[in-house]
């Protein structure tokens, strides 16, 4: 039995990782209906100005703005209604002095017209209306580009596809859109204390149920990965050994939960060779990596943290992704001391621009995860932050 | 053509909206590896204490506190190792005074014993330990409910299931969970103008991409929702109505976009009773509701607006979500006028506790989605905010 001879400190530790690993080359053409949460894998460039001409923000009358300058109440201009117009069609008529053509919003501006007057404003007898007050050159016009402009690149390399993004690309003529293949992630859970069914008399001889598994499933599907199960395997050197070559040949990435500390039954690093093993955080400092290889604590508290520390940087890295975390400045309502020497890992409940550290101790401790919606992270050189200070909460 | 006679104000049309929905009977009971994102249907209360039963937080020797009260590193105390165990074994012996039994981290901690000292902290030759500091009575023990209690709710109705709920489920013994049946949303595309396909010429006469589509898909999937496509259908009253028909009979709630306002070509409010019909949400005021119906804008920022401001809402109360919205507090960058009368979307970016307006005008701007990254809202009765001042952002 050995213990850690040295700790990593939290971002060498994190920089050598993210170093060893290169983003997946492959990309996957998906229809933009199936790209949600998927990761761009390319820069967009819009072939079109969108849109694609100077069209009516209104309903009302495409008109020479000139032509109502001199309207007012008292003195109305009357202007004739050359052409009547929808959405979706091109009328043939120019516009020229004294003359209007009557359209729908989205409607193409007809040559000679430079502003919309909105239906509403004027009054209309037969194919005259009258225009009671001035309409401003450019007047509920959108113009052509003015959303996007042909050339512009709309969106970059790693971003992650929201809603509105895929409306973008729809709206620029794309019906696919090129995103980097979803890592695989193989997940290996070892211990001889767990069961995977519940079972009370098992659980009172000292069985744990395992929740790893599930947790990391979750995990790595919300950080863009697919997750590949391994089963719960016993602390047996042979088998464990089988599981990581398996999952190592398998995966873009190998978790393995339980053997990460130096404990005579801790096999599973002696599989991997590890560029790190034992960093300053916590908890979760028996974490180990090397060769696409986690080697992670049995602790849900503590995987829980090596994953939000470590493995979703891995998994964005993979995929190249950016802006995938969420962070928020907040008040502490409460001091919230830290070892000095330790990147610690304290579990808020942001709120209202406040942040309340969430107490409960012990890496065993599944409930305290779920009480929080974020963290903080405690640099090693700090001894914690005083009640009221101003912290960063990254969310999840 | 009327114009709207009276704009509901916003939170008004909200309530009259939430009241005419009635949260979704139905509950899928579903594998916990399946539940991430899924809406918990019941309250969960836990069957067992987590751990069930108090066990070692470290490898060590679990031996009576009160023996090491007099252990000095000048005058070490020795204890018989009298029994080994790893986590998932009981060990039969009983710890009496001047004994221990070795364990590895989450073994049960046998009778008798009351504490755990840490295996780096004991000299050890043959079955002796030789103890050089006191431990304090119940440490390094994880105690039997300390993470859980037998008959706790650990999950409430309403709770958005995250992985790490999923993992609390699993460790008090569940294989699945009760979860809200996803709500059908039918969506509806109306508009001459529009195209589904690229098609320059098409475009240069007049005619515009529809986008709307792939954004209310992927909106209703991240509210919770089934998203199910009825097409994009031309200003046709006869066919509006047969598609509004068979999507309401189909479907938990429906969206058609186009025809809200009160063109020549508006026919989809004529098929729907509405409760409001005119806001003064800005953009987007034409929406109207009604019958488990919305009439929405054609334009993708304000149909966008539209369904932040309200029919995510509709959502989350067919399913009873909790805590569905990310809202956080930033400092304003700059001043951000807004018209009284008017409750006014602005979009923003969020980052490092400040929010940047995004700029852009005009409701059919899909660019400005895409930069922004979150939004306030701006009461009717506000003539905006200045620069500095601390605001409400809802990230999306």
């Amino acid at each position: 039995m050995r213990e850690f001879k040295k700790l990593t400190p939290y971002k060498e530790a994190l920089r050598l990782m993210l170093e060893s690993l290169a983003e997946i080359g492959e990309v996957e053409e998906v229809p933009l209906d199936g790209a949600l949460g998927r990761v761009l894998a390319e820069d967009i460039v819009s072939p079109i100005d969108s849109p694609p001409f100077d069209r009516a923000a209104v309903d009302g009358y495409a008109l020479r703005a000139e032509d109502t300058f001199q309207a007012r109440e008292y003195n109305p201009v009357e202007i004739k209604v050359i052409d009547e117009i929808v959405a979706g069609e091109k009328s043939g008529a120019k516009v020229e002095p004294g003359t209007a053509v009557k359209l729908t919003t989205g409607a193409k501006i007809p040559e000679g017209a430079n502003a919309v007057l909105m239906q509403e404003m004027a009054e209309r007898e037969r194919d005259i209306i009258r225009v009671l007050r001035p309409v401003a050159p450019g007047q509920n016009v959108a113009f052509a580009g003015e959303d996007v402009k042909k050339g512009e690149v709309v969106l970059r390399k790693g971003q992650i596809l929201r809603p509105q993004d895929l409306a973008l690309l729809k709206s620029i003529g794309l019906k696919t859109v090129r995103v980097k293949r979803k890592p695989l992630v193989g997940i290996i859970v070892t211990g001889d204390e767990l069961i995977e069914e519940f079972d009370e008399g098992a659980l009172k001889a000292g069985k744990i149920l395992d929740s790893n598994s599930v947790m990391l499933k979750g995990l790595v599907r919300q950080y863009f990965g697919e997750p590949r199960f391994y089963g719960v395997i016993p602390d047996d050197e042979e088998r464990i050994g089988e599981a990581i070559r398996k999952a190592r040949e398998e995966c873009d990435l190998v978790l393995i939960t339980g053997g990460s500390a130096f404990g005579d039954k801790d096999f599973a690093h002696r599989f991997v060779s590890l560029l790190f093993h034992g960093t300053t955080i916590k908890p979760g400092r028996p974490i180990g990596y090397g060769e696409k290889t986690f080697v992670m604590s049995g602790y849900p508290a503590a995987v829980f943290t090596q994953f939000h520390l470590y493995v979703k940087h891995a998994l964005a890295k993979l995929v190249g992704a950016r802006d995938y975390e969420v962070k928020v400045r907040a008040r502490l309502t409460e001091r919230v001391p830290s070892q000095l020497g330790r990147y610690e890992f304290i579990k808020v409940r942001y709120e209202n621009g406040e942040a309340r550290p969430i107490r409960k101790k012990g890496s065993g401790i599944i409930s305290s995860l779920v009480e929080s919606n974020g963290y903080i992270g405690i640099p090693e050189d700090s001894e914690g932050y005083l009640e009221g200070e101003l912290v960063e909460v990254v969310l999840y």
